[in-house]
């Protein structure tokens, strides 16, 4: 009869039991195959309860000590197979990362600067959010994102964009590419996109991966035609009106309505307006936005945080017309919004008390400032004859054309050599297009000036 | 000739020309049609540079006051369609917004109870990293996540678990819904998904949203049975062999075999392991994972911070075999990771400095506590002729089987009308069983005892 003893215990008894069962087990005073006694018998003979011993019982079995047969009762299991705790310290498997080459001149680098993040703000409301939210903070936030954070874009988009957006019809999301991968569970994966060409080149590969149809739509001097709309059979047109990367291409109004005008030509068309860096465009009130115009449903609005406060904090929105919010909400609304709730709050009063009003104000100066310090690097260094700027808008890039007989690829190359990299407008394009030859790109959101300047001096050296 | 005066000014140039032809354009000084002068003449008759012209004219012309012709010039533009900010407050549109009934006796919460997470470690810990690794939280995470967490967690699961884990298996994502859409996407859609029934819903409604074919596994007392993963023809198989939700089943290690060797019985053929809840039994070293004892790259294992930390923090990660994971970097590392750098940060600090540890041992006891309480509960409120109770291992959960006569619906409803929630299990059935009829799904870990005995006390009476 299996008994132990109980008294003068510390700690939980179902431990202790578990304990002294294995030691037998690991000991071989009880033997492989052998029979437990049932939980009844046992917990009578030990005078504690049945549920204790069912906890030992379960843990011994979840470890592989004792097994249970169906209506029979409890056995031991044989030692083989199980582990006790691993003992190598690393393992490098043979695992082929991707390889990013870094060059110490770059001119396509647009990443963010760490002086420009609001820290100190930021940790004091993330610090405010976790003393006086706490409760909020441990509740699921819906699907769309958290309601507060919702109306602090909505009040964003209506003071800052003219836009009137009902703060429901907001769906927060951990980044655009997110937003995209919805959008396509939306409104369907049998649909054609569209994407811009020349444009970011990320989102054919984005859709493609989503195992979606995407064609490339052309492009003129106002924007994506409507003839390429027509003739390339997409459904939903992913475009950049307000300012297009690369080309910096405002849509004018009557271009807007052409396409408008197109998507309301069927059903099943819809327009994606990506309107990524609409913060950093000179005016409190820039173009209306194709959202705006908008009086059929047709379009779908996205913007992200990722250039207006940081890409390493991952949010991004869309604001969806009425009749696809209420898919989404009768459909979609089980999802898990994929933002956590203590940025989700953190950026909620980052924007209601202004703060993010004042970060944008800052970050255009900066941002003007970098761009007259770039372009009189480039001034300084190449010749009047060596190049042509184009600054369609302002943003965070510029074009440049640098008058040289090297093919943009021998450029590259040679660059590369020297440790410059800037990236040709032609790598943009679907397809090699003969007119935009030696057009660059110029990314100066965060290019150190005496960087600038060397990169030049090579550039100066390579045509 | 169209010139301004730029002396005493304040402000930027271009700004004030920008304000200056704006306000000619408005007030009818310059009427539409009229043409500008060139950004060349303009300079010179201002003495200012071209830049600070064609700065103000982009701007003028993304606001729509202005337009340009190709090789022709600059035009002032109609004034019909210009928004002038908006005015409207706030608008609420027709959008319905999906209904959650809340219950004042609920006994299916599965919540985080808001004491219980270590706020005070975590603000201090998000403060230091704020402090000392800014450079780092603003460079872009790579795609499978940052490798400071990465390797956080293949240290957590090697002392945890005992399984060895190179740190470029882990991918990283907000939450694992997200990562589902990735194992989709790096399988492929042809695949057919498999899971557990009984299971959680929620699965097959996500695997259903994303396109791909579901089907449900059939389970005997020992999970998922390799007779039903042959017989449904799936070739993924997700499950949760550890401990099954909502039964509570751990797969024993010769099923677990079985199912290794149905997945290697052809190259399509993979294994989801779901470890949704691994830390909260009660030993150190729980059963070996699928995954430990996969030999040949067929197990995708999966966990999340959702049950560990909290469910608003939206941090999961899945270890994929080495083939996968080269597919993954070879395919995929062009995504953004979807979780933000500060709570990757914060969360590497919480698992290597040991408080992640710490935080399971006292949730551990606190669920331990919450179980025994809730059981005190029913032994005082039922009659041990009412009900049984079935706890195959700790966790968060329990079932109790209710006898009587009423159905499951019947019963449940009228719990409903005296404000009681409780999950029958057949819920969680794809298709009713008869002999499964009577069980129910007690959640513990957010239960407030004296509601709990209210609710029992409403049991007694429906019963």
């Amino acid at each position: 009869m299996l008994t132990y003893n109980f008294e003068h215990l510390e700690g939980p008894i179902y431990a202790h039991l578990y304990e002294s069962i294995k030691n037998d087990i690991l000991t071989g005073k009880l033997a492989p195959g052998e029979k437990l006694p049932s939980k009844r018998t046992f917990a009578k003979n030990n005078g504690i309860s049945t549920i204790t011993i069912q906890t030992a019982y379960d843990q011994l079995i979840s470890e592989g000590y004792i097994y249970t047969l169906p209506k029979k009762g409890y056995y031991v299991a044989s030692l083989e197979g199980i582990t006790h705790g691993a003992t190598q310290a690393n393992i490098h498997l043979d695992i082929q990362l991707p390889e990013a080459t870094q060059y110490p001149y770059d001119l396509s680098n647009n990443g963010m600067n760490p002086e420009n993040f609001p820290f100190t703000i930021w940790s004091k409301l993330s610090r405010e959010v976790m003393n006086q939210q706490k409760e909020a903070l441990m509740t699921v936030s819906p699907a769309a994102g958290i309601s507060e954070l919702r109306e602090a874009i909505a009040w964003h988009l209506q003071s800052f964009r003219g836009m009137l957006v009902d703060p429901n019809q907001i769906i927060i999301g951990a980044g655009t590419e997110y937003l995209y991968r919805l959008i396509v569970q939306l409104l369907g994966s049998t649909h054609i996109y569209g994407v811009e060409n020349p444009g970011y080149k990320k989102l054919a590969q984005i859709y493609g991966h989503l195992g979606v149809a995407c064609r490339h739509l052309d492009m003129d001097e106002q924007g994506v035609t409507p003839e390429s709309l027509v003739d390339s059979s997409v459904n939903v047109a992913h475009i950049c009106p307000n300012h297009h990367f690369p080309t910096g291409i405002t849509m004018p109004a009557s271009r807007r309505y052409e396409i408008l005008s197109w998507a309301n030509g069927d059903e099943a068309r819809y327009v994606i307006e990506d309107d990524y860096d609409s913060e950093f465009r000179l005016s409190k009130k820039p173009i209306p936005t194709l959202f705006s115009i908008d009086g059929c449903g047709k379009v779908i609005y996205m913007n992200t945080f990722s250039k207006s406060l940081s890409p390493t904090i991952r949010i991004s929105y869309m604001v969806l017309p009425v009749e696809l919010a209420n898919a989404f909400y009768r459909n979609m609304s089980f999802l898990a919004c994929t933002v956590s709730n203590f940025e989700q709050y953190t950026l909620a009063k980052f924007i209601s008390q202004g703060y993010f009003e004042k970060h944008i104000n800052r970050m255009r100066l900066y941002y003007l400032r970098q761009r007259t310090k770039t372009i009189a690097a480039i001034r300084d260094t190449l010749a009047e004859s060596d190049y042509e700027i184009l600054e369609n808008d302002a943003g965070l890039h510029f074009l440049i054309r640098l008058h040289t007989n090297r093919s943009d690829a021998d450029l590259v190359k040679k660059l590369h050599k020297l440790g410059v990299q800037i990236r040709p407008l032609s790598e943009y394009y679907q397809m090699p297009v003969a007119d935009r030859a030696h057009w660059f790109i110029v990314n100066y959101s965060n290019l150190d000036e005496k960087m600038a300047r060397t990169a030049l001096c090579f550039i100066k050296r390579a045509l």
